[in-house]
């Protein structure tokens, strides 16, 4: 199926890293725990240290591998006759960009991991990393008009020139992509399964549009996906139920970065942001506990019950004098739509609130009832799929009534 | 004396740059500690924690100062009319490609300080950080030819085609230029003093280039070592003695990394090397220990005497089976010529082999005895201020007789 040889060369390496990162993980584990880079696992009996932050090998090898690659695309153009400076300067200036907010993220990802950094920075990290790939598209191309869906032209017109806004814009998908992988997490396999089942999607939309008139963007976004594919499936395989290692903010950061970064510059941010709808369900479930309407107790993961072996929801409970407004009408209403789970009236003194907590997992635990870790995990990677399987609907035929 | 607006802007980048480093290092400090980076000083009488690694901090300030800077340089060609899209990519294909090597080897060094990394790995990071460079520049400019001494011409030609050696030299440069400080080092204000030193005299040398034939190469160092120097007096600020932190692997391998990267791209690597005299001879003074010909003990720091406060110089302790050939050859030829302090004979029952470590450091205490940390630092600083008046002697009057 693969004809064209720059991603043949991209399939291979690829594979080449999903095979490093399968064996370097387990090779550096040790130094892991021996920096006091690990953690316990909540929901096992056993008590064992599992070393923590591992996505840092899984992103140092995704890095090392689009190195090798980077002369590639941009060499292959020799061939042709023309001559070796003679290529497209502008995609080769964004791909080196592009591995440049990439490789930071993963520094700041790994740093916020090691030296425990405060919650603002979660904020401020993604931003940071992701000033070179502002800088870069504002130096290379500075385009910031963008088209004006159809029933909107009338009052605005074809096209709106956006300006700084759209900077603002790229800036908060890449702190959007980044948290919300972070904040939909907790259960063995997760981030890195979500992070697959995004990548995957990304590669199936790019190769959709291979054909399409905008066929080098999305073999562009195709030279980051593959290889990502493959190291972030050498990181599923060991952090798969029962994880022998844990991914941490690193992975969570370089993941969401690379996503962003192939959407900004592959010009499918919208569709990139549908494929985010789990995540988007996730961040607005936990708004009222994010922003401390009500308390957020410091782990949110689901409960595990020893005698069992299932996990079941995880509660808060607090007191009415602890919210903040609109934090009880928020529960009450959501209560009432079956929502959340909530108990009054509990305590002999004083009267405590109980509700579940407010994570999207929690949610699928409070329908479903208590399962087991791995099912649990396996819900929610199908509950990703079939959200992508719905944006390519939206994508091939909702969005037509938008644009033409 | 600057009248060139992206340098102006350079030179306040660089003040902001030595401000946030003062701010910053104090504030993360406690966080370094906690994650279990600190040492312990070995040369004062207090044994309080001094958090280590703190040229990450460094590193990532100068990292965000630079990504401000990226559209500085190229954007001011459009006040000419040229339209946004004609300035030189290439010149920001390599700016953006030496800040992706640069980031790798901060990230890289940071990881191997957090996870302390086998010895092989010193030399490893290094070429893995140096990848974007080399692949950067075999897409770009892929120029591998140089010019031939004048004394060889008349055998080799006026030029000669390298390929591939090239390349290898470029990669061995960045392990040269990152190790070379990291082994001269152990002292209070040490690692960050000579980078200082030997970006001054880059700084010096790129000024006086600059009403050159070739002076858009050494802007272009001009644009990286500014923001360095800023955010290296920084660091010095609290590493001078008595130290508040260490700098850790992280700053000896991003100071080597950005001079590596600014000799390559700024064609000037052989005057680079000269600039570092006291660290080749420190390296070629350690070959018998770091080649283990003669035993190498953890620690090769000068021994502090904490009745008269003084450093003096630390011994190693053998039996001459431990040795290798030609190591004793080496210490008895070195011993006759007075560069090692060499004890034979000791011990009642076998006989042992006193040396002082072989390190620059204990050399010149061999010599001028036993002295205060922080003159131990500035005779080293002065050695390295006189070898950088010595490079510009041999590049201005010596050169020309190999060179037109």
């Amino acid at each position: 199926m693969v004809t064209d040889y720059p991603l043949a060369i991209d399939v291979a390496l690829s594979c080449v890293g999903f095979w490093l990162t399968v064996k370097l993980i387990p090779s550096f584990a040790g130094n892991f725990i021996s920096a006091n880079l690990y953690g316990r696992d909540m929901s096992k009996i056993s008590n064992k240290k599992v070393p923590e932050a591992l996505g840092v090998v899984c992103g140092a090898t995704f890095l090392v591998c689009m190195f090798f690659f980077i002369p590639v695309p941009f060499v292959s153009q020799r061939s042709d006759g023309t001559n070796l400076l003679d290529f497209d300067h502008r995609e080769f200036i964004q791909f080196i960009g592009a591995l440049l907010s990439i490789c930071c993220m993963v520094f700041l990802g790994f740093a916020d991991d090691v030296l425990n950094l405060k919650w603002r920075h979660k904020l401020t990290l993604p931003t940071v990393a992701s000033l070179p790939l502002l800088m870069v598209y504002y130096t290379n191309i500075g385009n910031t008009t963008i088209i004006v869906p159809k029933p909107l032209r009338d009052l605005i017109g074809f096209d709106l020139n956006l300006g700084l806004l759209y900077y603002l814009y790229m800036g908060m998908l890449a702190v959007f992509c980044t948290n919300a992988i972070n904040i939909l997490s907790g259960i063995n396999g997760l981030e890195a399964g979500q992070s697959v089942v995004i990548c995957l999607s990304i590669i199936a939309h790019n190769l959709i549009e291979l054909n399409g008139p905008v066929s080098s963007y999305h073999k562009f976004s195709l030279y980051f996906m593959l290889p990502f594919l493959g190291t972030a499936l050498g990181l599923l395989y060991h952090n798969w139920y029962p994880s022998d290692v844990f991914v941490g903010d690193t992975f969570c950061y370089f993941a969401g970065m690379t996503f962003a970064v192939v959407g900004i510059l592959g010009h499918f941010s919208k569709m990139l942001i549908v494929f985010f709808i789990p995540q988007t369900v996730n961040f607005l479930y936990s708004v009222p506990q994010l922003f401390r309407f009500i308390p957020c107790p410091r782990h949110r993961l689901p409960k595990f019950n020893p005698k069992t072996g299932l996990v079941g929801m995880s509660k808060a409970r607090f007191k009415s004098s602890e919210t903040k407004f609109p934090g009880l009408l928020i529960l009450w209403l959501a209560e009432k739509l079956g929502l959340v789970y909530v108990e009054q009236n509990l305590g002999e003194d004083e009267e405590y609130i109980e509700c579940n907590n407010l994570t999207l997992i929690n949610f699928l635990l409070k329908i479903f009832g208590p399962m087991h870790e791995r099912n649990l995990t396996l819900l929610l990677l199908s509950i990703q799929i079939f959200c992508s399987g719905f944006a390519f609907f939206i994508r091939y035929y909702v969005s037509t009534i938008f644009y033409d």
